[in-house]
């Protein structure tokens, strides 16, 4: 399917656009007009009143103008008629907001089953139900209820929570994570979660793709797409629903049908697909692949401003999967003449507390010149506080010239929180706010090195 | 051993104590004075100067007072004769600052020796060396270089990672954790962590313990306390140094001994040591212990703003060993008077996105009234948007109210962080950042209790 119309829109209908600010028919439609979309704009609404200073049309058909999305904010009652205009209309894509269909049982189901009906009839193709939404961030599209603006990046994602997908992006905004387009997929009546994962991974401005699944109906046809995209793009998925508590919450959810949990996993391993185990690592992983450079093999130098964070750092990367290997002869000369003589000579390599800042960065680069090492992760070193404010930012500007240099992925773990600073959270998404988190990232890019290598 | 006057100090003695902000000997003292500690303190420093408006000794000896603590602030090859000078005053403690003993060979471990025997023979215990200090919040004590400045509470802390233990601190203070003392034991050269585990198994102002370790010198003693204090209070230990990797950086670091993890692990938990098994666990748990009475059981209400976070949560609790019951009768009763039509009618009890605020608490309070449940998670409920502060405050004075009401544990998840509270954050050791974090925290409490079941 060629969404292409559907995250670039020339032209959007909103049906049932709505002056109560508490209807999604109105919150939807600001954060349209906020947001800055530059195309074609039409509320729609049984009593063609004005609505946030524009003229609605009672109904989709009296529009003067082709459409490509209409988002349908009426009562489930009222949602099927609205499909049929739609239909009618021939708009390419209906994204259709109200929840009580298949997640409510057997009636629902059928009713779900009429939507779809009505829509492909006339060649509209659907979004949901029970979806929040969709996001396209570089066409200043924030077609959802949320408050989340992410700034335009690499990362697309689909969900099928829309509530967890919307705090997440939320959550991502404030890690720094750039997002390309975010869709909220809903009871995936029609267009399913592998449908926006294979546009994804044809889009050249999607470099990483995020998904959140409850449950599949097709999953054949899923992991097929999921082979051919990792080929090109690492997919990342938080699978829910994977206990029989969890299946039982998603069938009442989404309406999705329970998995083996195992058959999944093993399954998603083969397709090369990126497996987050928790929601958090979806978004540490994301971090990772959307800026960093791949390394070219697993062994990681640490440095640290503080040596109990460089015990935990071996402990997890060795858990992990990395090497921690000793330093060459030509790295402990250089660091030999940065360090006090009492420096542990070892790696990970410890700063033991000098509050010469300028060496931080130095150190740093004597570790990422090294052919010994193909990652670097670096503790501490971006504090936080607010006294080394300047101190810190300089070291981020460095870590970005050596990551340039060096084509290595630099891995920064900053512990404190003492100050918000505009360029840090630009550059966020190279910092984590704990070595695991980092270091599990860090594991997942060398991992999908060696899928890659495999499968050629 | 008897630390009351270790962090309940009559009068401090600070020797190398400086005029120069980049010296610990500054920093440290400027700390203490910030604090408020109000018993007498002595600077000590070879010129006798007037150091932050306070006159200086040049010796220890000269001090017209006894001295419970000194803290030694001086170059490593001026250590041995400040603890003589320290012997000679009868001292009670010593806080031994400097590094460059034991972590770095053999040579640093037998100057190490030489400063345990001078301080002995003057019945002198030592704290370190290779410490960064002590905090007593119920003293005002703030004898450290950190900025951390973490509430009077009822969690007691000892690190081997000075540096880690200080960033954990401050990062327990954002979260709202009160705690009662933290020590950095250091090279733990004479007092071990298990003798201030010891003391604060005994202390009434301290209801959990949390240690750092990289190495025990005497495992079998530190079993053996730990043992005795489980009966009384949970114990949580984070082990570094668990790998071969981890163990080389421990030994580099604290002059820590490599032991072997499964050996710890199985040993550990005969003791009725609850394990973090990394470093926001530490948080996590101490969270839950210091603030939350014990469940009776391990049956789980769930609600939750948006029903993808009810999934995920599903899956934790089962995968956690918790178990997500079906509602009762009654609570279903209850609940069909509060919601839509359309809620699923199960637990995770849905509250499908109703944004009439209100509901949320009777939802809440509904099913905390239950018998059918011991424990009881709330996901999204306090919001964290600017918009909804008022109702997030109104519901987490109406959560606490049921905590004490029903006497059962009850977690919040806040998934957003648009603006800060005092009164939250206050309160945020009941507010956990995902439902991932959140659910191991409960499950450690029942942990604890079956523990305490089975040990009488």
């Amino acid at each position: 399917v060629n969404l292409e119309r559907l995250f670039f829109p020339e032209s959007l209908a909103l049906i049932g656009a709505s002056n109560n600010p508490s209807k999604w028919g109105f919150r939807i439609l600001k954060n349209i007009l906020n947001g800055g979309y530059q195309g074609n704009i039409y509320p729609v609404n049984p009593k063609g009143e004005e609505i946030l200073g524009i003229q609605a049309v009672k109904r989709v058909i009296d529009i003067p103008d082709k459409i490509d999305v209409a988002l349908i904010c009426v009562p489930a009652g009222k949602t099927c008629e609205a499909i049929k205009d739609c239909a009618r209309k021939r708009a390419k894509f209906a994204v259709v907001i109200p929840a009580g269909y298949k997640e409510t049982g057997e009636k629902g189901r059928a009713e779900e089953n009429l939507l779809v009906e009505a829509a492909n009839s006339g060649g509209v193709r659907l979004i949901g139900p029970n979806t929040m939404g969709i996001m396209s961030t570089h066409a200043y599209l924030y077609a959802y209820m949320s408050a989340a603006r992410p700034f335009p990046g690499g990362v697309a994602f689909v969900s099928q929570s829309g509530n967890l997908g919307t705090q997440i992006l939320g959550k991502g905004e404030k890690e720094g994570i750039g997002f390309s387009y975010f869709v909220s997929s809903g009871n995936e009546a029609d267009l399913k979660s592998e449908d926006f994962i294979h546009f994804f991974g044809r889009d050249k401005k999607s470099r990483v793709i995020l998904a959140y699944i409850e449950g599949l109906s097709d999953g054949r046809r899923f992991l097929e797409i999921a082979k051919e995209v990792t080929t090109q793009k690492p997919l990342i998925v938080y699978k829910a629903g994977r206990t029989p508590a969890g299946a039982r919450a998603a069938s009442s959810h989404s309406g999705a049908m329970a998995s083996s949990d195992i058959v999944c996993r093993s399954a998603f391993a083969q397709a090369g697909i990126i497996g987050a185990s928790n929601t958090e690592e979806l978004l540490d992983f994301a971090k990772a692949f959307s800026r960093l450079p791949l390394p070219k093999g697993n062994r990681v130098a640490i440095l640290t401003w503080g040596g109990g964070w460089g015990v935990v750092a071996s402990d997890v990367c060795q858990e992990m999967g990395l090497e921690v290997p000793a330093l060459p002869s030509s790295a402990l000369k250089k660091l030999n003449r940065l360090l006090p003589s009492y420096w542990p000579q070892s790696n990970p390599v410890d700063l033991v507390g000098t509050l010469e800042l300028d060496r931080h960065l130095e150190c740093l680069k004597a570790l990422a010149s090294e052919n010994a090492f193909d990652a670097i992760l670096t503790l501490g070193t971006i504090t936080g506080f607010s006294d080394f404010r300047q101190h810190d930012e300089k070291f981020m500007n460095g870590l970005l010239e050596l990551i340039n240099e060096y084509q290595k992925p630099i891995l920064a773990v900053k512990l404190f929180e003492e100050y918000q600073s505009e360029y840090l959270i630009k550059n966020g998404s190279l910092l984590y706010s704990s070595p695991e988190h980092a270091i599990k990232a860090l594991a997942m890019l060398c991992k999908y090195v060696r899928y890659k290598n495999r499968v050629g």
